[in-house]
């Protein structure tokens, strides 16, 4: 057992602004929360809200300046980019159709973007974001937390450095129950609305988490998948559960369920990776394990910070195996690395990292888009190179 | 806690013959322990083996008669149908293509039969056994004994009930991971042959376990099916993966994972069953117990034998909660129900049971039948009803 | 995975009688099924209750012959010595008081005795009979049927063989919850009978199989305990609940744990036990998987027919890993392996087992004896080798 | 799905200073993330090391000002106090021998203490230490943090509610495995050498971790127990593993388990609880779980944020189930808890909360003591309560 904690709070923090997350919002805490954990970020403007009282009023709550709390994300980006000490970097935590719009604005004046997944609400303006990040001298992070678990990263060396053999098998699922019956809260609001959330129901918010862990862990991206999509809730608009058939490249092959209507499932995100010479495992709900057998052997628990662990997935982790790390950790890693990232940048340096980035995005709004029309055609296999 | 063991040696055991399960042979010895448990059968005659001198050899081992030891199944039939104590039952335990053949000599002398699954090698063969067990006074069992778990029993009881309210969605897999390299032995050998286990690879040897085993839970059987079969080991010439979505005439949808590549899996056969009021889910590996969640609720885990266990689930386990049964007591159900059953018939009586019967070996066969067609038309849907 | 059946029929089965087991009973309908499970026995003969008119019902709804239906055990011990095929082993399945009066009987007229535990219900029977089978040409044998799990027979061998180095923490329970309250059926009866049960209750009950299991796996008995018993519920003449530190001559330290009124453990009889190189875990609950944890390695998952599994358990297996095998299996081992036992004997060899033996049996009327004593005393250590 | 997050970072954060946390040092790291999480802190001076160099180096490394980087927490207490924007609160996270002083000094200040466990090396220490506490106008938190988690106060208020009836049994254990071999680690170094620990090694460290965690869930202390405590590894000064009785006033008795030398074991924290009504358990390995048992009813798994939870617990979580809160949310809740106890009392408002005061620190120094006597008289029952 390493028992060390780590900190890298050992230079000034970032200034970051946010977009989205005001008062009712779930996933702006969520960004907070993981910005603090490492004291690698100082939250000092916002526009929190669509509605200006309302973000005015999340502002304060926040803590932040009056005269740096905005009614839009336009104001904000305009006027912090001319501030001496304007914001770095900015979090865009809103619904999905706003993704692209607030992006481009700040990656437009060079203030780096952390963006929540999926990239956007359609794949015009997902092609659209990647030039805009193409041509902007900022960088750009996206959220697909979940590859910030250490296990996650673990399992993806595992597959990178030929422990599974050959990929042949890909089993990823990704079931909630939340949406079981209608509801009404805003949450659910947003997310079941196509003009804000975008064709995909549960593919877009969830399927997608885990297509991108899938491609995380294997590097592979489907060649082409089958999707049969359904609306299970009287009056639904965007499916609430699909089942997808994979092809890759390689002539690996994949299945993905994704469900929002699965009572007993909370948020039971679980990958399963099979080659020719081993198979692995992971689940989101218990991420301090990772189950690996070498085929022919027994099965083995490698612990987060314990015996079995690659060095490289160390400065993933802070504290001692045993003692679990959970979601807001996982995403706390994405925050830490993009500073580092951030930070090198500024110093004139290219620092590589694991956190997902605009292409990705993309392959996400590709995988959306291919179920939405694979569904639509009875299932048919559509490509997703297009 | 009921603390109370039963056993039905009440009455004088059935009189038992067998076909197949000779020297190296897997699935007859467990026929013969699941015969057993419960004191309901006598094993007296036998074809254990096509080869004349490994039948004789084989018989002489399990200690059979020199003159009830079968140089063929044919010969046993018209033998034993004509002995005044001849057998009442038998086990068919060969490679699946012999299925249709040794059931049909039985079928024709009025033996019941008991006969392991698939039902048959090929779709016409099934329809011709329908046919045959049809116009025969025997009656004829399936083994297909996941649906001999007690947890199984109460898993489609709850559905029956409406626990779970309208079923929306069946995640149904089996994976294994023997195969993932070639394998010379005997099993491994029929099993990949096509000649003899049929079309189908994992699709039959265990996607029809899979696929019996939802329909028995939720009382549907597949409308259609697309599958993406794959045979990964080079030179194998039936599939040993197999996806496949399913499509119920109830709006139900499903999916089907096999594999014998999949290593770290040994017999890992899960069934999850969600409906809009509850949700439920049961792992073979581990079958005594049975996890429900109602909607909204908290989940809760119903123990063979034990709270939550419904009353008429009773007969089905033999001690009490805690101490687990396992493969061969959920095989041995299907024995006990099918000596009730046989026991009744001898009395004039018609018994219903849970044990599965030709009309289910036929939907198994049907749905392998579509896997391979579907399979071969690039996973296109593929009606299971003609 | 070793595809193979075994089958243990292979020669004339051993004529069993019974004493205790008749209608209302719990264990002596566990015997039975053990004793067919592998085809080695048949039962012929029992005085199956200590009441004449049910001892002749349960002998006729067990199918046993009138004239071989005894209204108590010394009338059949004196007549089965006498008969040509009379029986050549005893199943005592009685309550404890009556273990040492029966085993005698049997032990006297060379019949084999199969003997429940605990095995006695006080420490001068306990004695008296050591005696008496060290008298005796017959065979003595204690159904503690924990031992007979293929997954304990190999924590023992990994124990033995040195992979956990020198043991120092044995940490062993056994709680149930089904005399949380009063209970008035005939199980919780007698057991809570000081005449009958013995003076330990849930020690004597559980704890000795608990107790027992820690001496099979690791070879070592403890020199002292000290014990704080309690009897929770009011009126209890015999504990519920036993609390108990252990101290052996290695200078292994252990803790055991024994209780009837833990709401939510069913037979959670649980074994762990750590040396200065490794660690290892086994639930009873799901028996077929092993812990193994060499010090500074990842945890290893042993599962029963799978690998890791050394090849001397395979003759303990019957059937493929995770096809899962529970209790009634590893209770069968031991009449299995008891019957192999006694046919070497009637052949005239002598042919060491694992099933435990009368000195085991002893050995757990000593830590019974020595629970109730310390407890009486303030907890203050006792030794148990007197 | 209650979909919110929550940031409690509505006010000016309370400033705050820390002694001990420097290079090398582990809780120091916890305390700081911890202190992060809701924003709630500014870390703006430390005494970091005894060492004044590395005080100084760990003071920048920190981003803390030079001014207000210490040699020693002396001086530190002494200055902050005068200054205008001291610290309003200290974290000491020092190896136990300097609990006291250190906390003295700020007390006698009016400058909060957040103290680290155990209260102190010494019983006399302790006592010294809640006179100081008592006479101090400032407020004392001690971080037994696994009080922090919800489903850990989700267990003590199902028992103080009165789920489980009257308490009988209690079973906690807390096994680790990192000192099963000797180590020349700092972290070991300290924690095994008596001045600096105390007495108590695996008691001291964790086992008074276990105690306190029994005692939070079930509003009991010990009136009595006995100890034998172990140093399995040769050389080794204070206790690495310890086995302890424990008897409550209420007729509760309890058993303890606490071990650094039990390979396989990272942090395996476990309670469990029995009343007469009912039972129930938690791990703090996978500590989003709480398993509850109703004598005679299913086990039912109660989720952090999911249904079950009581609405008291939802301000002691941040996200939505079955994303998993860990280590560092259970203890950020008790400096979020103690960041409102502060407000309050800035604000003149007397305001409880669920953190252990000193008081909790007493009794766990009291049983660390109380098991070293017991120990060292062949595990004598000796009293906690003079």
């Amino acid at each position: 057992m390493a028992i060390e904690g780590t900190d890298t709070a050992q230079t000034r923090p970032i200034r970051l602004g946010m977009v989205g997350g005001g008062k009712d919002a779930f996933i702006g805490a969520v960004h907070r929360i993981a910005s603090r954990i490492d004291g690698a970020y100082e939250l000092v403007a916002g526009a929190l809200s669509s509605t200006p009282e309302k973000a005015l009023e999340s502002g304060q709550a926040l803590g932040l300046k009056k005269d740096r709390t905005y009614a839009s994300f336009a104001d904000m980006a305009k006027r912090e980019a001319r501030l001496k000490d304007g914001i770095e970097a900015v979090a865009i935590v809103t619904p999905n159709h706003v993704h692209y719009p607030a992006a481009r604005e700040f990656l437009k004046r060079g203030i780096h973007v952390i963006c929540d997944k999926p990239l956007t609400s359609t794949l015009a303006d997902a092609k659209k974001l990647v030039k805009a990040a193409e041509s902007s001298s900022a960088l750009f992070f996206l959220t697909h937390n979940y590859t910030g678990y250490p296990m996650v990263r673990q399992a993806r060396e595992l597959v990178q450095s030929g422990e599974l053999g050959t990929i042949r098998v890909i089993q990823v699922e990704y079931p909630q129950d939340w949406l079981t019956i209608e509801q009404d809260n805003k949450q659910a609001e947003w997310r079941t609305d196509p003009a804000r959330t975008g064709l995909g129901g549960s593919t877009g918010d969830i399927g997608t988490h885990a297509y991108n862990l899938a491609s995380f862990i294997t590097g592979q991206l489907a060649e082409s998948l089958a999707a049969d999509l359904q609306s299970f809730v009287p009056g639904r608009q965007v499916d609430d559960n699909g089942h997808v058939m994979l092809r890759y490249a390689s002539g690996a092959r994949g299945m993905l369920w994704c469900s929002q209507v699965a009572p007993g499932n909370e948020n039971n995100l679980k990958i399963r990776v099979y080659g020719d010479k081993g198979g692995l495992e992971w689940h989101q709900e218990n991420p301090n394990y990772l189950y690996l057998t070498p085929f022919g052997e027994p099965k083995r628990i490698i612990t987060r910070g314990g015996a079995g662990m690659s060095e490289s997935i160390g400065p993933s982790t802070r504290i001692p195996p045993g003692h679990p790390e959970g979601y807001l950790e996982g995403f706390a890693n994405l925050y830490k690395d993009a500073a580092d990232v951030i930070r090198a940048h500024q110093r004139g340096e290219d620092l590589s990292s694991l956190v997902p980035n605009v292409e990705d995005g993309l392959a996400g709004v590709r995988f959306i888009d291919a179920c939405v029309k694979s569904s639509s055609r009875n299932a048919a296999w559509v490509k997703l190179d297009g």
